[in-house]
């Protein structure tokens, strides 16, 4: 068996991110000028196994919450002097990195960061840009997303706020 | 709640890909010119969430369970003609894009892959190439992964063979 017998201890070097961990859920809504603004669910979840980065699970539905939307999955990397890493693939063929800074701000986190490379298979859609902020503030994780794609600039395509469910 | 109140029915395009749904667990080894040969545990999960691609979560640790060592996560997206694509984030601070085939190979399948893009953080080894080859028979689930990283040619790295778990 694969699974810990006892519960390992976040790494020293995500302390900071530890207020993080959990599962998240809440609403967003979505905008960019070649398509209709839409509204989606999204749940959240960050987690550990003991070594200097949270895994990252996201999943989104449509409003009415009967039909399963996008999703993404990956990494947060902890590296030294509060730069971190976002290492993420979608299943629309794109795989996305991400870095920035983690900015300790007031009881809660900002996370800023900005994509410096993406991927794309050969049948995905021509994402070229990403960017990300992440709050933090008590139990409310808010984020919103900038994107240029379908050789529209960089602008905003995503806002979400989320409760901790646990 | 995000989760869907029924268990969703496999995507119709995933049909051919539903014999690698579940949770696999077995044994590997790796070797490199520059490092030392090893050996890990492995865990492998292939889900759906009702779309036209498989969720992919693998795991390993150190051969005697106590230490965890490598880890991926992404989508296997099923595309006309046999056609895949597998969309990986690692933890390492890498990205993978892998392009290939699926081969109905006697009563069971095999799925041969070589990368089309890898992106790497500005903290990552330096990975340029990956191939992967994976083959399900019955109730047994191998693999193997070829690598070019830190100036050596693609070449074989990594072999491993797991049996269903549920």
């Amino acid at each position: 068996m694969l699974e810990p017998q006892t519960p390992v201890a976040p790494h020293p070097d995500i302390a900071h991110l530890a207020p993080l961990l959990g599962t998240w859920r809440g609403r967003g809504q979505g905008e960019y000028p070649t398509i209709e603004s839409f509204e989606y669910l999204e749940e959240v979840e960050f987690g550990h196994v003991g070594r200097p980065f949270l895994t990252y699970r996201q999943r989104t539905r449509s409003a009415d919450g009967s039909r399963p939307m996008h999703a993404e999955t990956g990494y947060l990397r902890a590296l030294p002097d509060d730069r971190i890493e976002l290492i993420l693939a979608h299943p629309t063929g794109i795989t996305e990195i991400c870095e920035g800074t983690l900015v300790a701000d007031g009881a809660g986190l900002r996370l800023e960061l900005d994509s410096t490379s993406i991927g794309r298979s050969s049948t995905a859609k021509s994402v070229t840009g990403l960017g990300r902020t992440l709050t933090l503030d008590g139990d409310t994780l808010s984020y919103t997303l900038r994107m240029a794609a379908v050789e529209q600039p960089l602008q905003h395509h995503l806002a979400a706020t989320m409760q901790r469910a646990n």
